[in-house]
């Protein structure tokens, strides 16, 4: 799919199929995310794909009970590590953060690619997710999504942006 | 271009020709960031186009002296805002971090898309940059590149990455 295509058409998507996902597609929404660049190339991520309806149900839970986030056969978690062996920089112990975000991105597009529909959620305790997944006590979780088909078939507007002259400045703010 | 090609092929630039952007390029490279998704579609972000040669060299100096930064017609400096107000959730008032890039991950791609190089700067020193162009107290600048047609026409192989093996897991961590 065409890379302006992607990010027009993707859409937070809150009720889904139970179809299965091939291994083939999950691969290739997964390698989006390897690929994708990091601070110093550390790459400092991991992935868990949750396939076990007990858990997605009780990681629904955590998420404020949204129980959408268990309709589809997969949720995925990332979390980032090592936030105190950075080198310094700007934001410090928080650049994984970004590392990760720039990650999540790139999953969340190529699910829209694969025609798979996400929701990317910020909402959840994070002890509570660490807790259920088995997660080191080094890492932070940054995002959860689900993963699967969407139900609907209709092409829903997008939700209202601020105008270009309102975000965008030129030489001062 | 392909949504697998632009993530496949996007470096990181550090040598840059001084040719002009179109317009037209430059606004569809912002557009991609505007429309970005962000945590409860509040698009916390703004994005300064630095254009001015003094400006863009003065940059380049707090951002570690790395030259190249002002090679190119334009850098862009994207910060974000309203870090106390948002509704609690996972990050509390980091979570500008995770929006911020998530639009700016679009800038990138759309860049490249444009067969434009970018090189995302995270080492700089908040408190300068702000200064330098004039960005209010309760902003936070979340990132910096350069914005510009790289000098070298040939494809240099990407930098290495882990296997998929290492970075996800299934059900636990």
């Amino acid at each position: 799919m065409d890379f302006y295509d992607v990010i027009r058409t993707r859409r937070s998507i809150r009720s889904y199929r139970s179809d299965p996902i091939s291994e083939e597609v999950l691969n290739r929404v997964m390698d989006a995310a390897r690929i994708a660049p990091s601070g110093s190339n550390r790459q400092p991520w991991k992935f868990i794909i949750v396939k076990d309806e007990s858990l997605r149900q009780r990681l629904a839970s955590i998420c404020g009970g949204q129980n959408f986030i268990a309709e589809p056969p997969v949720a995925v978690v990332a979390c980032g590590y090592d936030i105190h062996r950075n080198r310094g920089g700007y934001m410090g112990e928080m650049s994984i953060l970004v590392d990760v975000s720039i990650a999540f991105t790139h999953l969340i597009q190529a699910a829209r690619a694969e025609g798979l529909g996400t929701c990317w959620i910020g909402a959840f305790d994070n002890n509570q997710v660490k807790e259920l997944l088995n997660i080191p006590e080094n890492f932070y979780v940054v995002a959860v999504t689900p993963l699967g088909y969407p139900r609907e078939e209709k092409f829903r507007e997008p939700g209202e942006r601020k105008n270009l002259e309102e975000i965008v400045s030129t030489d001062k703010f």
